[in-house]
């Protein structure tokens, strides 16, 4: 039954929401909408409740015996980037709604109440702005996010957002419309989004954290230019031999810190000598380069970004450039709640599988809900091809583990 | 008489062919054929014969007494770059002037006769071809050459040619219009356009040979794009790292082989990550760069060139990316004669100055000369701010000693 209602659910979003190349859930859009309806019609042909929370998400609730009690929540998004897959989101919201049809057939009923959320808004591509339905519910969106415009129509977010039904008002306020000590827990299954699950022949793991990152959008090495050919190399200042060292030196610190056991992860994802300056025949005299570092410790970040400015120094030494690093960027890590990893983790074991708990390199609405005071955990599912493309995919067999693990950790929550 | 010639033929072809911003002496071309005038006018006041040979080169003579003899040649370029500088190849004609007009002055009468030439169309401005003048003296201008447009008006380097008064049809058809067997030597004095011999505080020195090139245009690192924090180290395949640490692995066999006492400089002018999908948040997939080694041996550049290979199989096994390089380009060194380099280290030493002999690495009409199988060498001058620039500076004091060690050396040349 649990498999068949998956791949019911996944078909209907396909064809609800295909867009002839992948998949268009745009947020706060048509399509999100769309996909709002056919799991909350799902849920209420189980005999669950059903409704729209004050930031129009759906809310699909199995009441316990003692309501008063702070309520268990699960849940992820239900918007898509154009031309996206069809796995980003809806698998933790069908891994929820599966869950709760379960208990609500296996005639459990919990002491506490279980609700899965059915976020709107989760990707940025639409307006520029990310966890838009989980931020709205902690009175985390500014006015300045609600004028953001549609990236494709121009209109402005609140317009979407009052046309889905939510209560603009209240949001742009900065009302909390979900007190963070009603909730329990938020338990989020995602798809990994990246190759480690397959690496490890693994199909679900832990989520430990997810990693903040810290960045310069950029850095600029400003050698010397010249003649290739007139200046020997005791008089150059070469910007692109200077960069190469200082990121060779920079992945020497990194692999020791991993053999120290920190999580960190290094990219330098746009580089390129000055197109208007640069030839074949002259000393590059300027080169910049986009720089970031990723952890789910904010200390390891800041330790590392130490030593790249530290590696940037000895190079305006060694070599005679300077580097310009513009504004630092950062972003926090979200910490998992331990407790909550650890029933995870104990469910992974529990449905057989092994247990190798890994850090969320993307972010997550989990991590709105923990800064906003819940404590929060994931369960990542193997995943083909990334996402954010219309190759994404998922086994079913990788996603029922992820969903029984889920149902697992939500049966023994509540109860 | 001297320093005052100097100076008065310096400033009369800054006059006439400044543009407003710098000097413009437009190869085969208006700036030029005033300055090929005002040095055949120069000569002539001091009783020298000038004329134009086949190639419109100006050609300005000093009987020997045995003119069945090789005679000694002397000279550089008139032409310049647009809003280049006033000493970029005029300072050896002047140079050679200077010398010719002394000798006379003095009573010499040389055994051999000594010629000075002002050739044409040194630079690969105009119709992106250098070493014209040069070239057309030993057939070396192929019909494709000669069709070449000019940069600015679209002409055809042919009709340039024929308008300054060369023989188009013999240069067409090849014809030696200058027997490398009759003459004894090519002595060319040039700026060095470096910052060498300021760095060593020295006027002058002797050039041992003229660096070629090897060069790939391209060079294309392909690794695998991903989520920049959804990727572990150990599953990266990052192309921006990979180039890093190549190019650091490079630079210490440069090092190594500068130590052994090799001539070499190696330069990646151009250098970036695919605009069309390089994002600050994605591993980048792709690099491409230019790769570019310079030295007075073809040894040491081909052994070099098999170090950059071994080095990018090397990487391909440590990180699991791909280099494509695409046709390498090879530019042959011109090697400089031992003899008259060794005479014109003596004049250096004679002269009271040190002798600190060094590789030329911009290309030079002695290149074209040399190759033709004419001995030659050359005398370079310290000057300020690199060259093909309105600020390319040379101090006279420099200029006359470089002149000096010239004459001196064809004085004795031609004895």
């Amino acid at each position: 039954m649990t498999r068949a209602l998956a791949e019911h659910l996944f078909a209907a979003l396909a064809q609800a929401t295909g867009d002839g190349t992948g998949i268009t859930r745009d947020s706060y859009g048509t399509g999100e909408s769309r996909a709002l309806d056919i799991i909350a019609a799902a849920a209420r042909s189980h005999g669950l409740d059903t409704h729209r929370d004050a930031a129009a998400n759906l809310v699909v609730t199995l009441p316990g015996t003692d309501p008063a009690l702070p309520f268990l929540a699960c849940g992820s998004h239900l918007d898509s980037v154009p031309q996206g897959g069809n796995y980003d989101g809806a698998a933790g919201v069908i891994a929820g709604l599966l869950a709760l049809v379960r208990m609500r057939a296996d005639g459990i009923v919990p002491r506490r109440t279980l609700r899965l959320y059915g976020l709107r808004g989760e990707e940025s591509a639409a307006f520029g702005r990310a966890y838009i339905g989980s931020s709205a519910l902690f009175g985390r969106l500014s006015p300045d996010d609600l004028a953001l415009p549609h990236t494709a129509t121009g209109r402005p977010l609140r317009d979407a957002m009052r046309e889905a039904g939510a209560a603009i008002d209240r949001i742009e306020a900065g009302e909390m419309l979900l007190d963070p000590a009603s909730v329990l827990a938020w338990l989020e299954l995602h798809i990994e989004q990246g190759p480690v699950l397959i690496a490890r022949n693994l199909p679900v793991a832990a989520v430990t954290g997810i990693r903040g990152n810290l960045r310069h959008r950029s850095v600029t090495c400003i050698g010397e230019a010249g003649h290739s050919g007139a200046v020997p190399r005791w008089l150059r200042h070469d910007a692109v031999f200077a960069v190469a060292e200082l990121l060779t030196r920079v992945d020497g610190h990194w692999q020791t810190l991993l053999a120290q056991g920190h999580d960190l992860v290094v990219t330098a994802g746009i580089l390129g000598t000055d197109p208007a300056e640069h030839a074949i025949a002259r000393i590059p005299g300027t080169v910049r380069f986009a720089f970031e570092i990723r952890s789910q410790s904010q200390d390891t970040m800041t330790a590392f970004h130490a030593l790249f400015e530290a590696e940037c120094r000895h190079l305006e030494d060694s070599r005679g450039v300077r580097f310009v690093l513009d504004r630092r960027l950062d972003t926090a890590p979200a910490v998992m709640d331990p407790d909550w990893v650890a029933r995870i983790r104990q469910a992974i074991v529990a449905t057989g599988l092994t247990d190798e708990p890994m850090a969320s390199g993307a972010g997550h609405d989990a991590a709105v809900f923990a800064n906003a005071g819940v404590p929060s955990a994931m369960v990542f599912v193997r995943n083909q091809n990334g996402s954010h493309n219309p190759q994404e995919g998922m086994e079913m067999d990788d996603f029922l583990a992820g969903a029984e693990v889920l149902r697992t950790v939500l049966t023994d929550g509540a109860a």
